[in-house]
């Protein structure tokens, strides 16, 4: 089977990292995972674990490139990656950051990650996904978001990422539904549609309000008898709500296109829906996958340096 | 000793608990204190806590009245007590809540919290703080703020709380600077005005953007060289400038007064101050004994229920 893979490319974020086999014909032939994301990682940890877990795609007789992509290239990661800055022209040859490695089987290299002056902020593997929407649909013109843990909106203005946002939307959820006085009154699972969708209202209009609405879910929960399901949808509305405010006032124009998990799409369609915009949403396909394979294309043509 | 206790005031909270004896003038003739507050107490561990701390101040010969505030009456606490409505006249009867203890020489009775329906908010404990305000400044109008983990606003016209907002700014601190990515960028201690008041301004003007420029702390320390001291003091800028926002928006009118500790008391000052406000801080009076005494002044009197 190593004969007909052609590169690796490497999804390595803070909690997992992914690894898949790519043909000549950039199609998917192999693909490994497992959880030793950089974040369990000290520096000389990442060479032998790569190694592990890549071992059956390994020849001795060839040296294999190895694009990756994510936290892998963060400070505190295997090397620190630059950032390119945007606007950033995704058709602009990418400044890959090679990775001193001792074995002789493997050339990594890491894509760059993006980086913004005002306001400051700041994207690591997010990019490549975005370079991957961008190879589908080479014309699209607008915001394109990225739910998560940070959540990312970036603005696509002819081929170019003019400017992004991070909102920490998903990792508040976690800190205030698990964490805070909050969680006494927040179901672990499930949803309801009124209260998400009264959440990013209430949020949108008032997002000054937004610590006092949080603490507003234990209140109701225990005067009027807000349900855990109902809190838990609220939470998830009230930033939502703030998210979207802040994006849509960010950035207004073109066309909105969603990528990410089904259950996390739906959400951000709903509330969408409220205002009237109906996002491109493009649930199926491995962005990540198809941006490296950009890469090495790039790579394989002499575009990039 | 115990011939000249009136009564025991109690400040049952959260993560502490704090008895003062007083004497028939209302002054603090005693004051013992431990760490065995609410959260860490069933029910029926109560009476026996207090038993054990109050100890000294205990006769065969008496029963001793105990007024206590605090979370010592939450759901969950040692007996719920009922909440007053606002709007809520700091000279009406109280509606206190008799505990059933078994040894003789207690009777315990909890001060009501306060709870508004719309929008929803419950306080318990920062009710006798205002309390013991109005006691001491009786023709006070406009707005008190208590700032802590929970931090409250509570709006004063005529001798009544007519409304009120909780802000989760301490709290929100303590999760973001600790747990969430951005601690990999706040210092443990320390502080800057210039970036504190930045946040302050930052977070007024564009609300919407609060947890966008959260992380903009973890970018700027990556791009800028943000240092750790004033990124503690530029997320504790965001929190409070998002509280001030909102509080002025809902309470515009009269005076304001803050009641707190001399370091938090020393920052909202500061941000105040940029709006032109200079509020009415007391920083030596414990308000809290102040209100009990109120408390147990109007049981005497049989004004109170």
């Amino acid at each position: 089977m190593t004969a007909a893979i052609d590169f690796i490319a490497l999804d390595w974020g803070t909690s997992n990292v992914r690894a898949y086999a790519i043909d000549a014909e950039g199609r998917i032939v192999g693909e490994l995972a497992s959880d030793k994301g950089m974040g369990k990682l000290k520096p000389e940890e990442f060479e032998p674990t790569l190694l592990e877990l890549i071992a059956r795609w390994l020849s001795a007789e060839r040296v294999l490139p190895i694009y990756a992509c994510g936290m892998v290239g963060a400070r505190g990661g295997w090397q620190e990656a630059t950032y390119g800055q945007v606007p950033f022209d995704v058709h602009r040859a990418l400044k890959l950051t090679k990775v001193a490695t001792s074995d002789p089987r493997i050339e990594v290299q890491i894509v760059p990650g993006l980086c913004q002056s005002t306001p400051a902020d700041v994207m690591r593997g997010e990019e490549t996904q975005i370079f991957g929407l961008l190879e589908k649909y080479p014309d699209f013109e607008g915001t394109i978001i990225l739910p998560g843990t940070h959540s990312k909106w970036a603005e696509i203005k002819s081929a170019q990422v003019t400017g992004f946002k991070t909102y920490m939307t998903g990792e508040m959820f976690n800190l205030l539904s698990q964490q805070s006085v909050v969680r006494l009154s927040v179901a672990e699972e499930g949803w309801d549609d009124d209260a998400f969708l009264k959440g990013v209202k209430d949020a949108m209009a008032a997002p000054q309000d937004f610590t006092n609405m949080v603490f507003g879910l234990r209140a109701k929960s225990l005067l009027t008898g807000l349900t855990p399901l109902e809190a838990r949808a609220m939470l998830s509305g009230l930033l939502m709500g703030m998210e979207i405010k802040s994006g849509m006032d960010s950035f207004a124009t073109g066309q909105v296109a969603i990528v990410g998990g089904v259950k996390l799409m739906g959400i951000y369609q709903a509330a969408f829906k409220e205002f009237g915009i109906d996002p491109l949403c493009d649930v199926d396909e491995n962005f990540t996958v198809r941006g490296l394979n950009l890469v090495a294309k790039a790579q394989k043509e002499g575009v990039a340096s």
